[in-house]
């Protein structure tokens, strides 16, 4: 190994130790927390080290959206891509989201819903960053309950931004509730939800599984 | 008027204008963008006459929190209550709610969602206050539908934490779209979801107004 790959190996090395502390803290605390100063004295690194890596806290800011995109990716949407195109993916997906939520894969909960409260009313390149990554989800969501109707599993008149719409708001109300309440419940009921409203539009309501009931 | 009486009223006076402003601000960047220097400089005050008034940041929070409260009573709570109670209550109480958001009673639009995402996953007296005003909320909602169910307008039985979950959920992400995207589809969205919920809990589901689908 040359001199000069050793150093970016180094590079790479600190970069993720970087971000990998940044969406734990912007997940909790907001991407306005991220400060070099502050990652460079909790990681026993030099500011001018992180710095470099980074240029700005902008950077810092987009380089923490695209990681945790890189993760949601990883954790939510690949593993649902396993399951054949249908109400299983659809049902999978939820799932999927659901656990990636309530696993706390980030501290906070989901990470774009603390990033997208914190930058929804601002302009900038950080907020274009968050509506991007909504917008994506969302398309994905789309796409998956389209998959599903061209699959023949989904009535062929589900009305799809619809459905995506009402699956991503009991997802999203779940991690909320159970972030701020610390209840276990909002999952069932998220899952209950998922469940009806998937039932409602399928071809057939016995492909998709059943939840129990809260007592 | 006694001296006394005058000081009194131009502390309240100045309360109010001072309130008045923070939710602003606090819908839009948070409760902890507020401080007393940037009040005191924005509203024209003197440092001091706000400090005496607020005493701390902490004090400053907690009273926009129960002034935001005392406003979303005002304009979503009260003006339900004067429907009887039934499935057109909980109906119109989506409404107002979705009214309240789009019509950005508060800039940011829902005060809650914002300072909910930046005290969710913190401790302390203002975490406590908006957990119990999200408690209060989700608890108001189920009444209002276990009163449609004791009026017979709604099925016995209904699930009532279920459906006030998922109420909840359209409402709060028709206010996250509309705020992130800046689009007005997803108040059409939430209010197809809301009817669609209470068609199928409604013992006479031709009470429950149609909503005009997104073309």
């Amino acid at each position: 190994m040359t001199r000069l790959d050793g150093r970016v190996e180094r590079g790479n090395r600190t970069r993720r130790l970087v971000l990998n502390r940044t969406v734990d803290i912007a997940s909790v605390e907001g991407l306005e927390a991220l400060s070099v100063g502050r990652l460079a004295t909790e990681l026993r690194l030099s500011k001018s080290g992180v710095f470099a890596l980074f240029g700005s806290k902008e950077e810092l800011q987009l380089a923490t959206v695209r990681e945790a995109a890189r993760i949601f990716t990883e954790r939510v949407i690949r593993p649902a891509e396993k399951e054949a195109a249908g109400v299983g993916r659809v049902w999978r997906l939820c799932e999927l989201w659901l656990e990636y939520s309530r696993g706390r894969v980030f501290p906070g909960g989901c990470f774009f819903y603390e990033v997208i409260a914190e930058f929804d009313a601002r302009s900038g390149s950080v907020h274009d960053a968050v509506v991007r990554a909504q917008r994506d989800w969302t398309a994905l969501v789309e796409r998956t309950i389209a998959g599903a109707c061209d699959a023949g599993e989904l009535r062929a008149d589900t009305d799809v931004p619809q459905l995506a719409f009402e699956l991503v708001a009991l997802m999203e109300t779940a991690n909320v509730v159970s972030v701020l309440q610390d209840e276990e419940s909002a999952y069932l009921r998220a899952r209950v939800g998922v469940t009806a409203r998937l039932r409602s539009a399928a071809v057939d309501p016995e492909r998709v599984p059943q939840v129990p009931r809260l007592p």
